[in-house]
């Protein structure tokens, strides 16, 4: 939902949704601590395009995900012992699986802090080699709300392809798994640093 | 989720959901009221299949929908005021509108009951004007659990188009609107009668 | 194309075109030669289900083409060298992988010759056990005709999954490989065999 | 296809294949005419970043096509009376419709000049109504060839939209109808004026 268009999902719904599969770097700059983001995948073109201002290297894909409901007889609803998988489908191809085994309700202080460093490109048309805009910027949000939380254990399973950039990542070992709806309001982001006249 | 493949939601979570836009026409069968159902679009096969083999025409269309959630600060959540539309896409086309602002709580015994007269008919391969199956079957379920129900005010609008049966059906008046959840185990159906050998 | 509505790939070209892979099985029935489909994929549901009268067991996927143009600098048009590949994809898996390289023009008697023993299945609603109709019938067809026949060489790859019937066939052996043009009318099909009341 | 990954139309054909769907509005640029893209919707991703650092403002959307095939018995070939229609549907909603029936084949110089007058414009992110680049610029293409020239009758239609910027237009005019086929190779753009600094 933007401010220019408050009504959007109740207008266009289909254009107010998108599923994502996204992949975090650890990293820091000058000291503070953040994630990178060297791949993602949505399934809707309003969340490519602004990905793509904010610096995130969106591409296209399908993002399939295990629904649980307390109403259904044979898969019921979120609780220890509920299992759940994500699958990442682009290209043809199956490119990531990673399922949970849900085991305790947990806090919203217990997810780790995000905080995006993200990379502007834009490459320049007269010359591909030298970018127009090659910066280093930070993400700004409002209004995050957090609820839901469940921890469990994880698995991760990157596939193989012959062409998609993150296949075949291994061996992965999973150290936490969390199930959680997040809300927040996107404002905008800063410039921390430009590689270009540098 | 069927009980030949109970770990279907986990292990390929796309083979077990899917969205349905579904008209239902009011009639009886020996004076006992039910629904008909001409027009049915889903967006996955498993579904269209099985309708096909209960009764149901089922036909291929894409499901859009507001999703209402307490931490979108934009949108919001289920609650009197909050306005909610499903759209159908088929063929390239805007077939199907649905709106409705929700207005108070209700229970599900303020639901009409439903229960389904469906007419199975598969052609012989000979002779299409001599179907080998044509009957009236009335689908059966267990385990039905209904929650979170909410009442309003509908609006419903079918769009033209130059192909499909369900354009352009009106006027219509929305006499009520319900939002709600729903579970149950599909069991199978019973033939109440056959046009064959009639 | 139906007789029905002859103007359809024009009013509504969607419904008039449709992607296919298709595994045929060689089989004979009283003595004569012809073909069993175990498994189809298809992109619509108009084919989708016509294949279910007719006996071929058509579930939904995505079929991928290698696009072959006599104007495309890069790819170029078919000729001795040119490489296709098609690809399936279903629930999210990479199913099948078809590749070939052209060797050389050939002719439509090259070609094996079809006729399909399909199996009609429908289903009773009262006991699944219990068929309504299980029979086998020969497809009919009319005004085939065929052109731009290429022969080549061929690869063929059945991808593994934890749910799709079709997956992890193998080792393949492809002894011939075709790139051709078929247009034809289907006109219905004949009862060869029924197994209910034998 | 791109000279860095030259095999992909075999490896991946789905990510060397698209359709699209464009509004060229004619125009000048100190003197020289050429067309200015309003709007543009293609079917996959690639094209859709390549498009955005181009200056096309593309979109997703899905584009069906009538296909005319000799071999097709009832919809036949590309001849004089054959007719085609493309439709372009995106959000749940057709926006455009065009049709044309083919009267005589013509050359690629019946055909007009393209030249693209294009908008590149990426946001800062610090300030949105600052942009970072803002600039005209100008396609290239090298190895153009164009084949299969028809010419026709058109028809051009809008449809209405809640929501899309090209709905509605009207009344329209259509003074040429062309069929074509085209293969070239894309190798850049130049700068033609910014808009930053000025």
């Amino acid at each position: 939902m933007s401010d220019a268009q408050p009504d959007l999902a109740f207008v266009n719904p289909e254009r107010a949704v998108y599923r994502e599969c996204i992949v975090m770097l650890s990293c820091q700059f000058k000291g503070t601590p953040g994630y990178f983001v060297p791949f993602i995948w949505v399934d809707n073109d309003f969340t490519l395009m602004r990905g793509f201002v904010q610096g995130f290297p969106k591409k296209l894909g399908r993002v399939y995900l295990t629904k649980l409901h307390d109403l259904c007889p044979k898969v019921g609803g979120k609780r220890a012992g509920a299992r759940m998988r994500g699958i990442l489908e682009s290209h043809g191809e199956r490119i990531v699986e990673a399922s949970m085994v849900f085991t305790h309700k947990a806090k919203p202080e217990d997810l780790p802090a995000v905080k995006f460093y993200l990379m502007r490109h834009f490459p320049s048309i007269d010359d591909p080699a030298k970018p127009s805009v090659h910066e280093i910027s930070a993400g700004k949000t409002e209004n995050a709300k957090i609820g839901d939380v469940w921890a469990g254990k994880g698995e991760l399973k990157f596939f193989d392809s012959p062409f998609e950039e993150a296949a075949g990542f291994g061996p992965i070992k999973v150290t936490d798994a969390f199930y959680f709806s997040i809300g927040m309001t996107i404002t905008g982001g800063e410039v921390l640093y430009s590689y270009i006249n540098e």
